[in-house]
Order: C-alpha cells, then structure tokens, then sequence
C-alpha cells in the first residue's frame, strides 16, 4: 500500500527543493578542525536564538541529550525527568550506558510534572543512594501528546534547580512548536536552561541534526562528547545548511501544523469509538484511544486508505508536519469518520 | 544518649561469644586462590541450602545484587524490580555505573508486584529502547515493610521470566526470615532463580558477608565480577566461619523475631496518632506512619528514652533482631505507648 | 595565510559539484524506520564490496570503531592493536567510557605488528586479568606511515584468532587506498573480519561519514549501538548520496595520491635536514623528520607558503588526496626544496 | 604434594594466634554508619601513619585502587602506569569498566619510570585524545622484582603533576616492604600523594583489607564509591582489628623477609641455568629466570619437593613473608641448590 497521508512522525519530512539547492550550494569545511562555515554559522544562529554563548552541531537530538547528561553528571548521580520522557524508553538505556547515571521518573500529567513532585524527587546527600544533578524537561512532551511547559512553571522548576544546586536541561525535540504555539521567545526558554537544544530534522523540515546551545564552558567540554560519542563529521556544512535553511523559512509556519493536528483531534472527538480532548492537542501531536482494544485494527483500517499513524503504548499517534498540505489533512479527517464508522457503529 | 534497644535495622547484630569463638578457630587460607577452607565449607552449604550448583562469597549484600546483574545483563538492558526495590534507593546508582543498564520500576502493594505488572512493563525487541533481561525480587521487601512474596507469585512470575527468555534474581538480604514466618524451604525459592543470594551480617547475626548462589557456569562469571569490583579478599575465612556458624545456630529463632515484631505491631496499632496494619507485618520489620507530621519528633523522643528507630520516607520504621531480648521488647513497647500518649492524647 | 596546497589530512576534501548535484537530487526517507532509499542503497554497495551479509551508515569512523569494539566485547573484555593505532590516541578513550573494555598495545613496525607478537599478547583464561576478545587492524596504518596491511599477515592473524576465539576488526579509514595500491580486492580482506569499514569522507571525497558492514547478526547488534550512541539520523540519504557517487567515481583514481606521496617523500628524501624512506611510502601519508628539532620551524615556513602539513608525535605529516592536483604537488616540492635549503644549508 | 615452604605469594600469610585473640576480642558496630570502633581506630592509625586527613578501610587492595582512580578521574580520562603495574594484568580490566578511564602505559626499569617519559606521555588539552588525570605508582614494584621507588624519584613525578595539575596515587600493597628497607616513614611518602593506601593482608599477616588514606574532601568522595561497589561491610571490626594488631607487631619484621630474599637470590644467582642479579633484590620478592625454557620444569620440580613458587611471564617469583622461618629459608636454598643441578649440570 502506498502511503498517501503520513501521520506516523513529523522526524519523516523531506527537504523541498529549495532547501536542497541551498544546501548543495553551502560552503564546508573540515568540522572537526572549526572549519566548516556553514556549520559555524548554523551554530551561531542557535545560540543566539536561544540565548546561550555558543551551539554544537550534531547527527541526532538523542546525542544532543546524552552529551548534556554526560557533562552535567559523573558516576552514580541520577536525573530527574518525566516518566514518559524519552530517554526512558527510545534511547536504549543510553544514560546508563554512556554516562553511568539514573533516571528518577515522575509521574506527571501529560508529560509535565510540578514543581512539587521534582522537589520530593530530590536525594539526601547520602552515600547509599544515587544523587540528584539534573532536572530534565521535553518541550514538548511527545508521548505526553505535544503538550507544552508552560514558562511559568519552567520558571518554578528553575528555581528548584538553583536551591539545590541542580543543572537544567532542556530536550527540545518539539521546541519551536511550543515557542510558536505560546508566543514564546525560544531565549525566554534558553535563560532557565543550562543545555537547551533544538531539532532541525522534525517540523522545521530539515534532514538531519540538531544544536545544542550552553555557556561557552559547557559546549568547550560537549566537544569532547562529541569526539567520544562519534558525532564529529567532516564536510558537515551540507546538512547544517539544511537547518540554516530551515530557521530562516521553516519556523513560522508550524501554525499550520497546529491548525491541521486540531481540526484531526477534532475530527477524532466526534468518532463513536475514538477518544481525545482536543483541548489538550496544543501543538502537532494528537494521540488518542480507540475503544474495545481496537488501536490495531483502526490503524491498519486507515492504513489501508494510505494513512499512517503510529502505536504508542495501546494508544494512536498522528503527527502533522510541513509536508502535509489542508488537503492531505482533509483526505485524513475523510477516512478517520469512515473508519471509526465502519469499525464501531 | 545511650541507646539501650536498637530497633534501626537488624545489620548492626553483632556476633555473639560463641561465634566469635568459633571464628578465631577457622582454617584459613588464600581465597582467591579458592584454597579457603571455611569459604568453601561455607558456600558448599550456601549452594545447597538454596539447592544451586554452587556459591560465592561476598563483602556484601550490594555486591551480590551487583555482580548477578553484572553477569544477567549486557550494557544498555533493563531490569524490572518493584519501585520501593535496594538498588534504586540504597545502591548510589552502582546498576548505571557498573553494568550500564537501566531499572524499570513498578509500582506494587508492599513491594510486590503482580504477573500482569512485569509483563506489561517487558519492552519490544525494538533497538530504540533498553531490552529487558532480568526480573528482580525482594524477598522479604524492605521499605515494603518486610512483605513476603509468596511462593506462587513467585513461580508465575518465573514462569511468564522463561517465556520472555529473562533471568530471574533474588535479592535474598532478609529471604531466610521469609522461608522461616511462610515455612518454606529456601531450595523451593531457589528453583525458581537463576541468582539468588542470602545475607550473613542481618538478622543471622555474623559480622560480614552475603553469599551467591547460582549454576556453576553463573559463578564462574561471577568470579570475575568479584575480583573487578574488588570483592576478592584473602584469609576471609575468619570471616565465613562467622557465616557458617549463623546457618548453624540462628535461622530458626528468626521466628523470635518475628513475634516481637507483632508485638511492636499491636502496640503501636493501638495508639493514637500512630497507624499500622499489624496484618501487614510478616517478618521482622514494623513500618508504620506518624500522625501530622510529627514522625521526627516521635523519633526524637524514642531516641531520649534510648530506643533508636530509622525514618525512611516520611514513615518510621523498627526492625527485630537476635540482639534483642523479649526485655527490650518490652521495654520498648512501654515507651512507644508512653510516647505517643505524651505527644497525641 | 591562505592556504593553497592543504596537505593537513585527506579529511579534508569537499565534494565536487558534480557530487554536490547528485546528492542535491537523492531519494530520501527516514533512515531509523530503514526507509531511506539512498542508505539502504550504499548499505547494500559496501556489504557487496566487502563481501559481508549487510552494512550499516555511520555519521563517523569512530563510531564505526566503537560501535565494533561494544558488539564484540562485553565489559572487561581487552582489544590487541598496534601502540600507534587510532583508538589509542584519537578517540577520546571512548573504548573505556562506551564498551568498559581495554586495550593491549602491540610495539609494531609503522603499525604493523607480527602474529607472534599478537599471540603473546593473548591473556590466559584468568579471572585477574581482562579477556582478550578482539583483535583490530588498521588498513592503511596512519600513524605508522599509510603503511599497507599485506594479505598474508592479515590472514596469518586470522588464523590466530580462530584458534582463540577472537573477533577480527578492520579499521578501515583508509582500506580503499591499501586495496588499490596493493591490489587487493577489498572483499579479500573482508573475508577475514567479523566487522570492517570504509570511510567516505577521507579520500573518496564525500563529506560525511562511514559504512561498517559484517553478518546479518553484527549488523543486528550494531543497530542498537547506533541508535544508542545518537548516530541514527533521518534523511542522511542526502550524504549517503555522497558516498555512493565516491564509490562509483573516486576510488581507482586514489592512484593518483599515492604517486603524488611518491613525489612528495623522494623530494624529501632528497634535502638536507629532511628524512624520509621513500620505500614506506606505500600510499597517500608521508611521515617526515625534520634535524635538529626544527619540525616546527620547517612547518610554520611552509605555512608561510600556503602549505600546510600535520605535526604528530615530533614528526611532520603530508597526506596527498583528490582536491591536490599534480601542479599543487609540483607547488608543494619547489617549495619543501626552497624551505629546506634555506633551513639546513 | 604437601607445601612445606609457600613462596608464592605473601598474601597467603595467616593470622598467628594472638592476632586471632586479638580480633576476637574487637569491639565492633555497623561501619556503614560508621559505627565500628575497630574500624575507626584502624583508619585514624593507618591516617596518621601515612600523613593523611583520613583513611577508609576496604576489603581489598584492588578495590583501594579503582576507588582512588574512580574518585580522581572522570570519564575518558586517562592514567600514567608501569606497562608492568598491577591495574593492567590482575585487576580484570576495572579501571575501563568502572571509571571508563584508560591507561597509558610506561616502558619503566623494574618497574619504575623516569620523570621525562612521565612527562612525554602527557596528553595534549585537545578533544581528540584521552586526558591525563592521574599517575600511578606501585610500591614496591611486583612485576618489576620488588624495587623500591625513591623517595627523590617519586618528588619529581610528583613535582611535574602538579605542574600539569594531575592527580598522584600510590599503589601501596607492600609499601611498608619499600618504608622498613629504605628507611623511610611511610608519612614521606604520603606527602606527595593525592591517594594513598597500604594492605593489610600480605606481609603484615592480616587476613583481609587494605586502608586507603587522602585528603578529607577524598574520603567523602570514596565512601561514595565503596558504597557503589559493594565495599561498605558491616561489623567489620572483627578483620580491622587484625590490621591493627599487624600494624603494631608486624611492620618492623619486614626486615626478616627481606633478608630471606636476598639469601634465595644469591643461591640462585650462583646456580648454573638460573639467572638473577642480586642487588636488584631489594625487598622479599625474588624474580629469576630459568635457563632454555625450563622454568616450567623448575617450578614443577620444586614443587615435588614442597616448595611453591609462582610463574610470571616467564620467569618464576618467589616471595618471602612471616610464615616463613630461617629454617623454611634454609630448606628452599638447599633444595634450589639441588634441583639446579639436576636439570642443568
Ligand atoms: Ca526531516
Ligand atoms: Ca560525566
Ligand atoms: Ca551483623
Ligand atoms: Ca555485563
Ligand atoms: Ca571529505
Ligand atoms: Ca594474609
């Protein structure tokens, strides 16, 4: 089956052709050795948007969390995050791995704990027990169902962080949605944040990486993570300007994400047999229940119409991303009615 | 403040003439040349007891669980076990640090998880998370306030471990108390475990030591975990005779223990201000909960009459022991009852 | 300084235009749900040309390293490798920090060690020490001089590691020079690996990364490491593209480079002060000594001149690569003659 | 075969009888709360004695090093040893698997390097590279016969760390052996190290343990570690005690041991087929070789005759200690004598 209309992750979107124009004409460099003018410039269009001394370029936002964690930790300390946070459960127990650190899951609502919870998380100062360094935030939640930390609370949590001498980082996977969603400035986010990085290869249309910005001593030994980890390219200018060229055109549009992902929780709401609050589809995620245990059957239904979403812990996931047009959007709430229709009325 | 009835944890028990006599007598030799008398009397008796090939002795009961997981597990899998479990909370993170894998917690009732809980929480064969090896059980459960899992569960538990190619540990640190108050013998929980471990230094009264039982081929790599986490020690059969002498002379009277531990149970049930369900208490550990926030304070005033209790998550919590006579018991009851008078009533 | 002839490393090349379209117009998808087109396509070329069941994309050689050295070994495990090799000395002792392992350095000739010296090195089967379990080549030896790995030796070791049930890695960032030069199809050297790579960015021209291939069963284990490590990226088909256009346009003409070398160490050979064996030059390294300790000195003239070599352990390095015509060469020896001279005469 | 004179190794000395009183008689408590007079009382002596804030007691020498390491290093650092030091070939690869640190191995004489290839070895502040934190000394040197390091030797290295602000350490398993013979007060060593400990268990005659002393901020840190990795026991006192009675009794002995050595070392330096210079026999370790591949048979030969020496790469050791009397001595000469013939006249 060809798919038409694919929902399963905005990480799927294509460079347009401009953008690959642009990157084919980008000036590189060695990378490793500094040289590389298109990455050196990506970088600093992120650390300024964000607030921060100085940006690394990286393959992944997955190293982007791992090497925060590996500079912010040594042996033994133990971060605080939600507990549907993904580096919980997508990034194979990289943490332990690599940084030889623990997770202290909270549970929250919607991916977003309070300041309380994080507070009663916090270890003694204790030789038994593993010790507190970091509080983790996703921005937004993504198995959370793209919810948005609202400033407010960051706000809160930051303070927490300060009292008990605790390092802030921000998994900003879904980042901008949440700036452009809340009309937040991304260096309001950066001030609270002592690593905050931002994905290019998501909604912002990019092919592959993303930056992750921090005061100059923090990136000074992030490179050194980069090096260990194997993320240090050589003519990487071609893809950086990909994400050049994704904050520059890219950004304000996932409005349009954030209208399409409604009118489908919308669309969802009014289904016999399906389930969801639109009120809580603040950006491009929408994940939703499917009555008597019938998530598979509904997904392959749809994917039989060319539609694919995603299987999220007994839950459905659909994904609006900048190579969905109103239409696509419109063939998807189409078949969703069908479906749901067909399966449970 | 003289403490006069330690009730803070039964790892203080010290050995008694008789054992130290008994110790000051072991043959010796060099045990990581394997050529200890009384370290292999010792496990011989170990590995039998829990009807396994054969036995390691350890330093301690942190190392038992570290090197079973150790060998269990390779960097980046998971481990399940109950949220109140010792290695999230007592074990300063060593399973990151030393194995490089990750814990999965559940939340049980008294540290005891169901059937239904581990297999819901066993991951996909999905190289995006960590992959799940181990099912790890407390036996009896410390902060669950020293619950025993029954043998059943055990063996369902066991069951669902074989059909998702898992291995199956014991963390045994309090499991004789168990086999004694449920009457089983430890060999019928030791069939179910490919590690299962017991601890010398608790309530049987020897100064140091745990012991680790498995299959020959799981000893033999344990061997090399106990010499990498410097575990190997030299003349310790002075040290494992203690160990020899407590499964010679002590585990029967657990049930001592376990009777002065209803005793503190029913007392403190009966007062106002304090809560207990004395049903709960199976073993040799009294958890229970202080009204309005006063768990310090009535802490406090038990340590003035000389009666030390250990405060572990808001609650406090007494522990039984072969250092303490029926008279300690006594004496502590009365000062439970006078306290809680003096601050509730 | 502009730099005109840059002989630094061949890390540094930059992707022709004729390149730069190619992979402007390369079919992409998400590479972590293995739907990227391109990836899949170099994937399958690489396993093909090494003779191997599968290959996996890589953001770097490095990891192509660890991520052979994690599947290979488990924690305590020790790799045998000449004292000069790229682990050692250039990869952030990332072998200790990701797989846990160690290495035994081999005292080889410019990187080429002997099957006795290997089996020597092997451990015996003792819990004090750590477990030889790999060992890794580097084809063509940088360090050592861009030395060549001879078919024979590789098998002889080969042989030696069946006998010891070890694994056999090729580090392979310049593997396709040793093959060209010594004329070797490169699937004869695979034959003799559990895991070999080839690097993209070096001297086939590509700007990024490298594609590691060996049984289905490796490439399995790899997928973990590389999500784990943050190395699996989304539309890296775009540098994929790249490398498939180096593999079909850039290696016969690796020829080139080694003459240009050639050129470059007899020149050397030649000068006062300067000292070379232009019979070690067997590729594209050329690995000098400058009298007197004037290496510094010797490589700031030539700067001077717009040529730039590599300092490495007191001696200088020149590597010659496809963006060096034969007229920069010629540009490079009048100039090493003129700074000679008047250095040393 | 019955051994009659065990010289393989004096960490099989065991307790005398008035060590074994004494420990039966030691006051003890739970040492985990730091409530083992014992225990105190051992580590405010070993304190004192090395010149240091504090000392910690461990149940090995090997745990005494990782913990310094794991303390001093983060990951991807890396270490400056003796290629014959005892944390490359005994320690199982720990150094690697706990601290994720690597080693740089030096080409010393017996064991003992110079200032300058310290210094050589330094890494370069550069990303690329492991960074050196620490270097190590073993005193006495095992591998390398039982030398001593000077006092003026170990004030250099110690001066060039801390020009290049690294970390000092001493592996002191027989560092009373190097004290008694060179006339040094073990607090002059101290003063040039960051961490420094001593064992307990071979030349002294304790069963088990080693001390390991530094600064106050180092211990917080170590009980940390000994903690993580299995090391905190419980009523310990019993084995401290038998380090404070063999730091009260044992230590001016040493002389005896090393006056041994020399004896068996002149008899086999005046045999034909064995080979040893006496005069680098400086404590009680005795390291020959034995003439065309026969130190198998050598060994094999006196072990018919009760006598146990041990086989090190190569060559056999022989090591003197206080279960060894003249008359024990005397019979090894005799036989020494004798079975050199044998084989080689
Ligand atoms: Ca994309
Ligand atoms: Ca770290
Ligand atoms: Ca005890
Ligand atoms: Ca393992
Ligand atoms: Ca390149
Ligand atoms: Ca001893």
């Amino acid at each position: 089956m060809e798919i038409k209309v694919d929902l399963i992750s905005d990480t799927g979107t294509r460079p347009s052709q401009d953008m690959r124009r642009f990157m084919a004409e980008a000036e590189v460099g060695d990378e490793q050795l500094g040289e590389d003018p298109s990455v050196n410039r990506l970088c600093r269009m992120a650390a300024e948007m964000l607030g921060k001394d100085e940006a690394i370029y990286l393959p992944s936002g997955l190293m982007a969390n791992q090497i925060s964690f590996a500079v912010h930790t040594k042996q033994g300390d133990e971060i605080i995050m939600d507990q549907t946070a993904h580096p919980i459960h997508y990034e194979s127990a990289a943490l332990a791995v690599i940084s030889g650190a623990s997770i202290r899951p909270l549970k929250g609502e919607g991916g977003i704990f309070t300041v309380e919870q994080a507070k009663e998380a916090i270890r003694d100062d204790d030789y038994h027990s593993p010790q507190t360094k970091v509080i983790s935030i996703e921005q937004t939640t993504n198995l959370g169902g793209g919810r948005i930390w609202p400033l407010e609370r960051i706000k809160e949590i930051a303070e927490l962080a300060v009292d008990n001498n605790l390092k802030m980082h921000m998994d900003g996977a879904r980042m901008l949605n949440a700036a452009v969603a809340a009309d937040v400035n991304p260096a309001e986010y950066g001030q609270y944040f002592d690593s905050i990085w931002l994905d290019l290869s998501k909604g912002l249309g990019a092919p592959v990486g993303s930056v992750l910005a921090g005061s100059a001593e923090f990136i000074e030994q992030a490179r050194f993570w980069k090096q260990r980890l194997g993320g240090a390219m050589r003519q990487a200018g071609i893809i950086a300007a990909g994400g050049i060229f994704a904050l520059e055109h890219n950004v304000a549009r996932l409005k349009e994400d954030h209208k399409h992902a409604k009118m489908l929780a919308e669309t969802i709401a009014d289904q016999k047999g399906l389930e969801i609050d639109p009120d809580t589809v603040e950006t491009n995620i929408v994940l939703f229940s499917v009555a008597d245990g019938k998530a598979d059957l509904f997904a392959d239904e749809l994917l039989e119409k060319g539609i694919r979403v995603s299987r999220m812990e007994g839950k459905l996931r659909a994904v609006t991303h900048l190579d969905l047009s109103l239409e696509d959007i419109r063939y998807a709430v189409k078949h969703i009615e069908k479906t749901a229709k067909d399966i449970f009325v």
